[in-house]
């Protein structure tokens, strides 16, 4: 999987400076997946989002401008091969459908929104082993009919 | 998609009660998510579990057995049509490499267990429209090395 | 391409009454693609609406419950075989990227819904050959930063 | 998704000039999804098109030749991972059958054609939350049979 | 691959019949590659075809109506491995490129029809073997600019 | 889809020179179609066509030799993703059984050759629109038996 | 991979006469492999090797109608999964490269005859293990040029 | 199909000393689908295989130690586009299954190794048309039970 | 995954017994899996190992005749959607290429075989979380130069 | 499969170096398989790993940094073409069902890891031919429900 150079640079940076993406939240102004996803080319900057973001990272503002276009999404191969990203579609085959009846029955006939859509991370530490607590929050939109 | 015969008869005998995944939680003991991963035959059910949920559905005890099998697991195609699923799939191809870096950041190289793992669903109310909010919790695996 | 066998009786039954789509529009209340998509089971039909359908095909009320069911959306092959279904594949192969383009640019990052939508076709008549107008209208979602 | 090294310099020429394709229309006396489908090479330009673009582009004529070469067309990956285009592909998976039907209802055995075809797109203001309206034109073309 | 319930019933009565496609070419009025397209399920016949057609192979006008229908196109799988159909595919991967070149220096940008098209085969005898010739003929449709 | 640079370098000579490809016909005694082939390197040509095609399109005699290797043939994705391509793949998808049944009536169970095949592309001119006229010919094969 | 119920019939009625694929090949007159594709329905029979065939397995002549009708080829997944199909599967992926260079450097550019193509098992006693010995022959096709 | 930097200078060498793999074969001691195929990067030469071929193509040593490494073996796509190369891939598609069961027939349950295999081409003059005469000669291996 | 009908039996006729595949091992004389891929048709018995096996399930000895026939192998889709297989997958993904490499280096350029071939499961108790261990050994086959 | 740069150049120094990976197990204290993952960017170094790997192929410690890195994983196609690697994935295919009845059996619902995983190969030597003997080794993780 080849990155775009901008976001190899821009990790490049990251690493230098010795920042997380965690660190980069009060910066920013935005949630750690979102300045990832921002860095990724998965998601568009503001321009004052742009120049925060390069401005922490020490890079000129030729960034900015990039960082501001609508990028083409999607990263990966059809059925991804890193273990990681793998296991979230695992866990759409396995719990895509049980999930769907039930977000249904709660709702009606429609979908949770990917793009009206937040996503959170935290770590939830456990002695039995720590656990990471994924929060997916998206606007449920209902079937037109017409 | 064709879902297995004891999946159909389930979801039947469910409507006819008309009894939703969230009322059976207090009856089997379990989430809903969880009970219809079981009707569709992606997750196994104790003997007790299956005992009150064929109960609950007003079927013969000949369910329990089938339902204590260990299904051959997965759902779909390798990229799902139907919307709403299709969507954590988008999911998965949109945030995955972001949700990996962060992920990996707080907590090493490893993975989010889609085994040790549960997921719950809750609807937002919200005046400019509900929101579904999914909430994930897996272990996280470090990669050994040896 | 095999249909669902309660497609096959109701488009059967609508070919006995020499219905068209359009003759559906004023009883089910309903544009004719819309009424096309619930009985393909592609939409889910409220009860009333499943009973005037029902009732216009001269069918029992048996079936109301099957149309007010969430489908499994999604018909057919990664790519369609079939000429007229093929050609809106194409259309979205060699204009999607300028689609994007010029959408983007006039609304923001985003896309057009698929769900808050609704689609009309129009036959317009031409002495060079008639042509078909199809209107698509979606409600634009722009990607929610957080 | 790589695009071709003169997609690039055209959007890149455009940007500086802070021309938005709906600037071109006029300049060009195209659409602007034609215009765009122009840039991206999916499309090709009269060679007086091409010199009012580049034009307008401030660009040396070196690039008309090329833009008036019948491009090998067709874009993406054969299920699109960008969220705007993937929409399309939606459309196409879940209305495509009932589209089908009610296009040959109306005009009977035949398509409608993505070569003598016209596509455009408003934006259609609303306080519920602009919406997209894009408008397909196609000529009906009836199956021969010999 | 299996083949639609009616193929397989009138290819039976054309076997039993003793008829050639090439017998059945004044019988209905339809080249032989036609009215095996209409067997096949891949062409609409007219009520005059089907019963002409019905008529000639001994079936009762029950199935005049199934072949006026308007079938899902398209037989086969992506790469056809049946060894005279792959050829066909073999051509188009081997030739297409050069063909359209060809094509478009004579004509424009544009394309051939596969709708507006007719199709036909003769056996040229040839002391060196005989030889299949095959002359399509389709409209060209030149690409629509707005 | 990326070309073979010797594809490129004979394609821009031939467009400086102004030559089309039913110009070259009579230089190097070789049908248009043929040539094309040669330029996109799926076909081999002989040292003499070589040197008179490069002589037409004034390039050095370094290029005879390359022009004269077998090259791995085969110029696209599974499915072609280019319109005027596309045809000629529905074309053996819609068609292809209908074709097979057709030649094997005539000829006996076999194949027409793609290798000892010829193929002639014809302009018909008419009023409604003019027509591409495509002649294949290709020795039958029987199969052998042993 | 299911097999046509004719090819269940004679292989069961094979195997109740205890006959080997060699044991067939005086009756019917033709080598084992080409009997076997008989069988699959990879082949089509003459009336007489037909008769020879069913004679010898003592089934009724009903089975001759059928095995002389001409299949649609081809039987399995686009990579085989079975290890003794996969193998041919493989020494094309690892040497048809090598091959291919060095039929074409003894014969010219064209191809060896899938048709016109006879293949022959032995078995080769090893005191190091028994070695499966297989000859293909076919006809040289050189390409046509036009 | 993109070849390894090493394959193209041994072509080319091979070339421009004008040997065919042919005459390879008593320098290199090998036979010369064996040569091809360590040219081609898919089998491991000796240290005294690689210095033979290199001195052969007057190559410099520098080229020895790269013939020694083990390759990733297999070179093309799922399937084959090379015409040459398709017919050995048809082969297993139309005869693989015959030729399982005669092999199996033959020698038990188990395969043809590909790795203790030999493979050799002879060219079979004959009035009609030469032929390609391939010989595969593999281990049998029995599938063991524990 | 539909299963054969002979293994649906099988399986249910075990359960029926209360006997685990480790239970079957002193009767059929056989390592569990080795047990299992007989019953799941992977692998064929001899005839005495049939009758053992269906002795102890308590069939009759019409199972025996198809559980020694040679199956066509290979049980799944391209890529398992069920979990624990999918593991095995992933395996071969992450850590394929570097196993190639250290199996290389001490054996030379060759294979395992999976033919003659073993594979052995013990549970490994551990406080911190029984342990699965896989055991293979398969016989190393170098490659053959000819 | 390209590898990246830096898998080369650790490579080309083991090489230099004369070093196999299991020369390298005392060194950096790990297993050779563990290394070659390392290597081959599929596991990941700590910083004190990479110095001793790096210090033992000469190589400079700005290797370091990048070997401590999270790699996105997996390596190949979706079917792997080489074979020493497809072998375990026709393991997988033909015993993989087998391999999970009797894993289940032992365990529960659930998987083996393929994190908390190692796995070791080993050289049998033996008379008939060496064998490998591959030792996998993963903790058992059982389905939570919830």
């Amino acid at each position: 999987m080849s990155l775009p150079p901008i976001t190899e640079m821009l990790l490049a940076a990251k690493k230098e400076k010795g920042l997380s993406f965690a660190d980069l939240e009060p910066i920013v102004g935005l949630d750690e997946i979102c300045i990832a996803a921002i860095i990724y080319r998965q998601a568009t900057a503001s321009a004052e989002e742009a120049r925060k973001l390069t401005g922490a990272l020490g890079l000129s503002s030729d960034f900015v401008a990039a960082l501001t276009e609508y990028p083409v999404k999607g990263l990966g191969p059809l059925v991804p091969t890193d273990p990681l990203i793998y296991r979230f579609y695992e866990i759409m085959q396995v719990y895509g459908l049980p999930l769907k009846s039930v977000i249904q029955e709660k709702f009606g006939d429609g979908i949770m929104s990917a793009i009206d859509f937040t996503m959170h991370v935290e770590k939830e530490e456990d002695p039995k082993g720590d656990r990471v607590k994924l929060t997916m929050n998206g606007k449920f939109l209902a079937y037109k009919k017409w």
